[in-house]
């Protein structure tokens, strides 16, 4: 039945926190039952790890064993609260840019929703990005009242993850793919992604590329969600619009995870690690073993894939299930019973999405070893001037008080433009009807556009901190003739 | 029936683009057949003042007659595109410190949608902080391949509409408030509003408080939004929230919108312009004349209010429609048709969610002329010092390239401390699966934890000039003993 020529190949893997343990050999009994022609390496990551004071979750080991191995299959896992410590999951993709989250979201019969009682079928991939966004973390306090949140958004690391949407559409022979953004508001950072796609989807003249406001979007996915295909998205916006499809077709516990990687792979599940019911051999294993089933068709293991998904389909579709879902008038399974039900299946068909049993592929594993970081930047367009700077400065005082003792520092070489607070141009013309806290960003520009150099900045940030506290600052540049910042409200 | 001796009061109106216009005279109609006491003053404000080459989208006539007058009440309006102009809906909004937006998502018996089929009754309110976030627009391209946008959460600004929240579910007799949030990953920035909302929280101990992620709050919410009450969130996470919520209902044609401030408050229709059926008298003006009847009330026409909203609840309850929903087998209303059933339909009761017709309660205009800017500051309640500062520079090189250079302008001021790129740790430790982009973020601190003045930043600052192009620094303070920025990933 099952080609057992196949080389085995080994990958890490994480058995989690709280029901990690029991999902996980739930998940790989059906794989060794199906004959899966994989070893183990268990590694070290989770919330005991940080309690033994590794700050990021993992031991050194883990790592050089899942950077060696190319494939980390992982259990949910729990951040300490409280300490200030990061998410080991954030860390993990990061650290090893997992640059695209995909997550496959289906109509599974015998999971009811309100849209499959309303005959809505379901059929939708989320493709986030999975490093940048809010999600480098890089926060500071200003001012005791003012939080700052960097959200960039570059141009190499939009491009690989749009790229690879594109491929993996093509293949799965999509007809739509969708970027989801808010480029009406971030229209630098969210404009530059949607450049990208659009610069990409010229590639890709076969499939029907359009774009959608993220706000906009959630509400047609939650009146017409079949409408939808492959959907890409910036990270945040992307983690909020998976969850949300998540919930079209039942939760967090039927939907895998895949984090792809050039170099590492992440396959998870994302829901919690559910303490109150962990060593009761009573969770549902579906998510995990559905982020393994699409592990093996990484790995080029089609043909196991394909029976274990099938038979997994084939018992939703027979009514067993956990606690946690399904009929009350038929008992529900424990994990192992569930695993031992899907083991049982092995060789039945679903009346619904059948998958052909395809024969392997033998894949040869893609890892090099990297003696350095791989560098992104793209070949430079324009020529780049300085033109002006941001003073991001702490005061109380009002709009036209700052503005004459910012006019005193900004001598022969800025002018300056205007002041503003929370985004909204107070000066040199505004409404005393904005609010303001203590926090302003006063904005010098050069005399005549005259190109500046980094001396002239330096020099007015001295003259300007013999009046203020400068929290911060923003260089104002100029690619060829574009402005590369953005104008205040009412500017 | 009315009580005719109420005093007009004038309101600002902006009849708006597209259909705006026809469905404002529909709703003005409605409000002149129930004796709505206002006059209206009618503003300059959308598409064609910008094309008049106002930049922020409305004439000064325009903003000191809707200063005047404390209230607007505007239809849906268009920024043009492409021209780096900003949304004169959002600058309305932010000028005038409108900082809460208030929208009211409820079943409607005659519109039908997945979950009124399912019988799930909705009632939520979603109040979304309507000034920060990334809504500052500020966003800058420190280098060709990186842009920035900056997210703000203060927290004066914070309390402002959180404030509004709690006493607004107070007053409405809501069991519960939730806030919605992504502090697990922007911790100090949602960390900031979750703070202020459980600070606020302890002033209301008869309301049941809480909070959940928004990503989860998105799931729970197209499985059972039968669960929530009152939800209140940031600016762009509200956004996304109210648009969902909205397509519970049946669209944004169903969903009013308030925003309000302490000053002035707009309510609008937020669906879009709709050029397309512009002008041909079938738009439906349902969620204008809810935000219409929503201002009424806030106005204190109780009366008028309850009068329109059951007329236009027991004509929705028979079937009258336009042509963008509804029944097929009734012929739809065009706007004026359907304006005139709902006329028609005064004193008519719904059968479900009747308003009791309350006595109008005299308003005095709360409009106090302001003669500066109000400066929101808290008391400041821990000593502040600055211990470091983080570097923004552009390279292209390696980590330990750049660290030793680095380490060369330390001086005798401060320790180079680590260096990321995109928030994820490449020096002293990190991963080479990491790839980067060639803006990295450097970290110095000042040795042994002394405090620093500005002239020891400026010191780096000129040294490592010498070096590398700053694109953009930020101080690192400490608020007593608490560190006011994050730790890179990995770190």
């Amino acid at each position: 039945m099952y080609n057992t020529n196949f080389i085995n190949m080994k990958i890490a893997v994480a058995k989690g926190d709280g029901i990690g343990p029991e999902i996980m050999d739930a998940t790989l009994k059906i794989f060794s039952a199906a004959k899966v022609p994989l070893e183990y390496e268990f590694v070290d990551m989770g919330k005991w790890v940080f309690d033994k004071g590794f700050s990021n979750g993992m031991t050194p080991e883990a790592r050089l064993t899942i950077e060696g191995l190319g494939i980390l299959f992982k259990g949910p896992m729990e951040t300490p609260k409280g300490k200030g410590v990061k998410s080991v999951n954030v860390t993990a993709r990061k650290t090893w840019n997992t640059y695209a989250n995909k997550r496959v979201f289906q109509t599974l019969h015998g999971v009811d929703t309100v849209f499959s009682k309303a005959g809505i079928p379901i059929d939708i991939t989320i493709v986030r990005e999975n490093i940048e966004d809010t999600y480098g973390g890089i926060e500071h306090m200003p001012t005791h009242d003012v939080a700052l949140s960097r959200r960039f958004i570059t141009r190499p690391g939009s491009l690989q993850v749009i790229k690879y949407a594109f491929e993996m559409a093509k293949k799965k022979g999509t007809k739509r793919i969708t970027c989801g953004h808010k480029a009406n508001i971030m229209k630098l950072t969210d404009g530059l992604f949607l450049e990208c796609f659009y610069e990409v989807a010229k590639q890709y003249p076969e499939l029907k590329s359009d774009d959608v406001i993220v706000d906009d979007l959630c509400m047609k996915l939650v009146t017409r969600p079949d409408a939808f295909d492959v959907i890409v998205l910036t990270n945040l916006q992307g983690d909020i619009v998976s969850d949300l499809c998540a919930g079209l077709v039942g939760g967090l516990g039927f939907a895998p995870s895949a984090n792809i990687g050039d170099h590492i792979s992440i396959f998870e599940a994302v829901h919690g690690t559910a303490p109150d019911i962990a060593g009761k051999n009573i969770a549902n294993p579906t998510a995990l073993l559905l982020s393994g089933i699409a592990m093996l068709r990484h790995l080029g293991l089609m043909e196991q894939a394909a029976i274990i998904e099938n038979s997994l389909l084939y018992s939703l579709e027979q009514g067993i299930h956990t606690g946690d879902f399904g009929g009350k008038e038929t008992r529900s399974k424990n994990t192992t019973e569930f695993a031992d039900a899907i083991i049982n299946n092995f060789g039945k068909n679903p009346e619904h999405g059948a998958r052909p049993v395809l024969s392997n592929m033998p894949v040869t594993a893609t890892m090099f070893k990297l003696d350095h970081n791989p560098m992104l930047v793209s070949k430079e367009m324009d020529e780049e001037k300085i033109v002006g700077v941001d003073m991001f400065i702490e005061s109380a005082e009002q709009p036209e008080v700052i503005a004459k003792k910012c006019q005193r520092h900004a001598g022969v070489k800025f002018n300056l433009i205007n002041i503003s607070n929370r985004g909204t141009q107070v000066w040199p013309t505004g409404s005393v009807y904005t609010n303001l806290v203590n926090q302003y960003n006063v904005r010098f520009e050069s005399i005549d556009g005259e190109p500046l150099n980094q001396q002239d900045v330096i020099g007015l940030y001295v003259s300007l901190s013999g009046n203020f506290k400068i929290c911060s600052s923003e260089l104002l540049n100029l690619f060829g003739e574009k402005k590369a910042y953005s104008l205040a409200q009412g500017q």
